[in-house]
């Protein structure tokens, strides 16, 4: 890696992500095993979910969130979708000289309001403040520790996945990606698309509660729908379906998307997920989700399929495309 | 608080930080009871501390450590220093577009060596990569999880605390300080003082298990050895007394200080802690510290005893002076 620097690529979530990941942190870091969101561990006897996240998300303020929901958020759905019940958050602060108290009281409350809507509690805490123009505002980490029953330990890894599963989201696509994008006073377009920023712990604790043939899941953050899906086809011994009449898309994103000419499957969420389920609790698992206000737009959207590690669309016109792994720059700071 | 800003201060681990955390943070996230560095929790009836720290330490490398080393060491010192034996640790990188790989391998190498050292565990990450100019260089949050015994919780809050226990130090301060000022390259001093960077928990591992008379710990980062007795008096139902005389300080550290017009009582280290001890404790804790290589320049300070809530420094010369909490810009950046 002689001379090569890190590049915003690193960051997109995509194939250099990984790349970056398996090759500086992984092996030094001795992490084995699937490269998921939340590590699953034992604290004397108990199995627990231990997860971080940075945000350093452009703009602060955005029309559905703010930095600080977001953090909470995002740790939460972490946690969540490894089976988790989210119970603790830590909350790291680097702050940029001068950046307005007021803001910083903002951003406070959303992540307290977050925490008890969540039902988490946030319990420790960091602050560094670092000199005008070192960094951008305001970063936030968080990490969070949830508890997860023995049983359920099988989530993260998919490893209990059979051809034949079905493929589920909660709802439309890309809405926080145009949301972000939106915002961002650079750019020449004005939307009414809201981020779908929220805490999905409780949507998915019904689930659990109430299907016992969950064999995945996974929030769809930076790298949309499509590097989820090409994650989980390299984790597993199967290719993967999926069929574009079924993807839910808003109107007024899909518009945008063609106008902007990005691909809804590779944009980033901050309030949807993937469950993969045995094909026998499919509809039981879509009126569980549709019954809530944050499953309202779910949809089985494809399956567990053929075997060769691909993700496949079957398109609108009847054809059919393979969905690679996210490649490239991407969107920077979209969280 | 309209109209005001985050200032160098807020960060500084002095009064301005404290407010700010107090006003801000404490109140809307309901962390109620002394504000530790690790919180203490219960889960599913197994104690354990939990502590979040970003660092921002600028130089990224500087002479005993950079920053990967620093943040490895940082919150498995938090861990410790609450009574917890440290196990499980999150990373998460901020890293600047154009960063060199180089320099991410060897700060990574860094983390994993002092994790085999400390002897805990790296077992999630998270990396995200901003656009030129909107980090300075790298920003690293680590996390961590330790059990800590049920006999221990006391050491973070100090309750057991009586007036005649002994405070007592485990070597000279100011040199992790000194050398990032040294490694500054727009100051115009050079020294060969090293960072006293260090995992403390396997010391303070010895001194759990050998005396019983462990009343509080706390290690001394930024504010110093000031910041955390001041905070401690005002934990506590006493004030405290400590002899300039016995307060170690290397020579060459007194010497720069006389010189730049720093005091090395407000000086960050990040090997250096506090314990308050029983009295008739004193000389083994002493004993234990000396034979051990991060606990050679141990030196019993002073002790707890005037009901006045303040810290009273008797001088060499013989006066006596009121040691305060430090307020104001200190050194930014130092960890």
């Amino acid at each position: 890696m002689m001379n090569e620097v890190v590049r915003l690529s690193h960051g997109s979530g995509g194939r250099q992500t990984h790349e970056l990941i398996k090759k500086v942190f992984a092996s030094k870091f001795g992490i084995d095993g699937p490269l998921t969101d939340s590590a699953i561990l034992e604290i004397n006897n108990q199995t627990v979910a231990y997860t971080t996240d940075s945000y350093v998300v452009n703009p602060v303020f955005f029309p559905g969130g703010n930095i600080g929901k977001l953090a909470v958020c995002g740790t939460v759905n972490d946690l969540a979708v490894s089976g988790a019940e989210p119970i603790f958050i830590s909350v790291s602060f680097i702050i940029e000289e001068g950046f307005p108290l007021n803001d910083l009281e903002t951003i406070a409350h959303s992540m307290a309001e977050e925490a008890v809507n969540a039902n988490v509690r946030i319990v420790t805490g960091d602050t560094k403040v670092v000199e005008r123009g070192k960094c951008d505002r305001i970063f936030i980490n968080t990490s969070g520790i949830g508890t997860l029953p023995a049983g359920l330990t099988h989530i993260s890894t998919g490893k209990n996945i059979n051809a034949g599963d079905k493929i589920i989201i909660n709802g439309p696509l890309g809405n926080h990606a145009l949301a972000i994008l939106g915002a961002r006073s650079e750019l020449s377009f004005s939307t009414s698309v809201l981020s779908d920023c929220a805490s999905l712990n409780h949507l998915i604790g019904k689930i659990i509660r109430n299907c016992k043939g969950i064999h995945f899941m996974r929030d769809l953050t930076r790298g949309g729908l499509a590097a989820v899906l090409n994650e989980l086809a390299e984790m597993i011994q199967y290719g993967i379906i999926i069929d574009e009449q079924n993807i839910p898309v808003e109107e007024e994103v899909r518009g945008l998307c063609e106008t902007l000419g990005f691909d809804p499957l590779y944009l980033a969420n901050e309030g949807k997920f993937i469950v993969v389920v045995d094909r026998d609790e499919e509809n039981k698992i879509i009126e569980i989700l549709k019954s809530d206000p944050l499953g309202a737009g779910a949809s089985s959207i494809g399956e567990i399929g053929v075997e060769n590690h691909k993700v496949i669309l079957n398109t609108l016109v009847g054809g059919r495309r393979i969905i690679d792994m996210p490649s490239g720059l991407m969107l920077p700071r979209i969280c």
